[in-house]
């Protein structure tokens, strides 16, 4: 995945769905160029709106399709500028369930250019089923109260606080987000349902006793969809911390209007509950807030009630970065 | 999958693994002509033992895989008997997660020899994402304490026990020998992780307000390798009713002896939870008890145990049908 990248938006309906072109902008921040957007697109990353062409001529390698759907599915109103940037001369990655390279179009034009499609996506390798057998090195697994609530940004920044104190730490991607970030990782929800937790066992194996693997949870196990993903990544994980990630003001999933979203402490009782199969030791060691919607005072307000309500250490890692929840980690043991 | 059977048990090192093998002589005994055993074989469905050339000089047309093993893998000890059988005339199905049509010389002998090769584990369409909403018709789950402890067993007993009392049931398989045994389902093991509720929804679609789907039970909550395809599966199917199952002796999850099989009262409410986020009517309405390695006398005290802790009907389905878990089902509304 060569940069700079171009980003692409698409007509992405929802701005939320924006959130591979997002994480990209906000964790390399220089590799990105440039976005395209097409008409009816509500996303802005604010990067300069660009054709693949200019792009290209500005010195593009790659254009990236930066936002998600639910089913993860290429739109057919993306695929003449997806060739169209194969012919100015990117390569294309992509993080969808519909493989990239499936697509006839932009298959044919891809080999007759020489150009790479890389569909981050899809796993490259099989695991086996879930062995349950507990290994040595410590993990900390973000969970949520739904989809698209920092569980992702905040693991990025436990990641980067620990390893700020020196400690030795690796953030796992186990969406097409982190792995675009990180150039590593597998995305569970991807893989076959049998094997997830075997997957989640693979992504971070056996270390150092001190060393911290921070692993990006998927979905929220109160999610009518995407629970399953969930459940077999905190059982692969073994967690020993995990983090509840919450967006203030989502009452309901989104997307999903007829499910209200649990409050904190239901679902810290419930991944608590889970994580402990594998891990008896499990506890939830804060809480990571988007508090995207409201100004600093709110915000604030909105931290010191959610530590009133849990007893734990909250933070918004956007506003604030992980060190509260970091300290705390690293104090108890 | 035309029969009569030759059942190919292999050198399967476990007697619970032959369970496919059982599944098709108990519920389609007068499709199954034969058995094939390899040295090492531990397994005996009380078959006559026969070759391929026996069997097909015998009238059998297919031979079908009658072992499930954890990772669902073709032994590379068993190639040269599958060949064999398509040498000697017959199809080959089987439920594995390894694709017998990927292995080259079963893949290039049958495509010599016109022979078909059915994979039916592998779903020959794709899924949507779980929607969540609500749909008509009535549904039972079974559920376990841990795999191999007779959810499909009970599921396919319970079909039948409605079905005598004159209303509309229908089974639904969602493993590869309730799919060999009617002819149709989706292995929701195999479904990539994203669309497992998606999956189940589809399998049990909108129906007549007084028509049950009968749907069988995956693996278990409690288990380290497989709860998030039980957990998918039961948010898909929206289950009003649940059957917990347990095999009595299972004192450990088999094959995993760090894990403790839970409590019958505690499985009942880890299931109940999880279902009431898409049913909130979700109940517990019987349980089925496998009282394989008890005598009679043993038996009944076991199950009327059972009944004292959970208060609800208990039976084992082998030993007395599922009639007196149907009447309180159908009794209560």
């Amino acid at each position: 995945m060569t940069p700079p990248f171009l980003i692409f938006l698409g007509d992405v309906p929802f701005a939320p769905w924006s959130k591979t072109g997002w994480g990209l902008k906000t964790w390399r921040e220089a590799d990105c160029l440039a976005q395209l957007r097409l008409p009816g697109c509500v996303a802005d990353l604010g990067l300069p709106d660009m054709t693949p062409g200019e792009a290209a001529a500005c010195g593009a390698r790659t254009m990236v399709i930066g936002v998600v759907n639910d089913g993860g599915i290429v739109s057919d109103s993306w695929i003449a500028s997806l060739t169209e940037a194969l012919e100015a001369g990117l390569d294309l990655v992509a993080g969808m369930h519909t493989r990239l390279a499936d697509i006839p179009a932009i298959a044919q034009t891809a080999r007759r250019l020489g150009r790479t499609v890389h569909d981050v996506r899809h796993p490259t390798r099989s695991f086996g089923v879930g062995t349950g057998k507990r290994r040595a090195g410590r993990r900390l697994l973000t969970v949520g109260t739904d989809c698209g609530v920092g569980k992702k940004f905040a693991a990025l920044a436990i990641d980067k606080a620990i390893r700020a104190r020196g400690i030795d730490s690796d953030f796992r991607a186990t969406g097409q987000t982190g792995i675009m970030i990180t150039g590593r990782g597998v995305a569970v929800d991807s893989v076959v349902a049998d094997f997830v937790s075997g997957a989640a066992e693979w992504l971070s194996p056996a270390n150092d006793p001190d060393h911290w693997d921070v692993i990006e949870g998927q979905g929220s196990l109160f999610h009518p969809a995407y629970a399953a993903v969930t459940l077999g990544l905190i059982h692969g994980s073994q967690p020993d911390a995990l983090v509840v990630c919450h967006a203030v003001g989502r009452d309901v999933l989104y997307g999903f209007p007829e499910y209200p979203t649990p409050s904190l402490t239901d679902c810290m009782a419930a991944n608590v509950m889970a994580a402990r199969l594998t891990n008896p030791a499990a506890r939830v060691v804060g809480i990571s807030l988007n508090t995207a919607s409201l100004d600093q005072a709110a915000a604030e307000i909105a931290i010191a009630q959610a530590e009133r309500d849990t007893g734990l250490p909250c933070c918004d890692p956007i506003r604030q970065g992980a060190d509260r929840i970091v300290e705390a980690l690293l104090e108890k043991g």
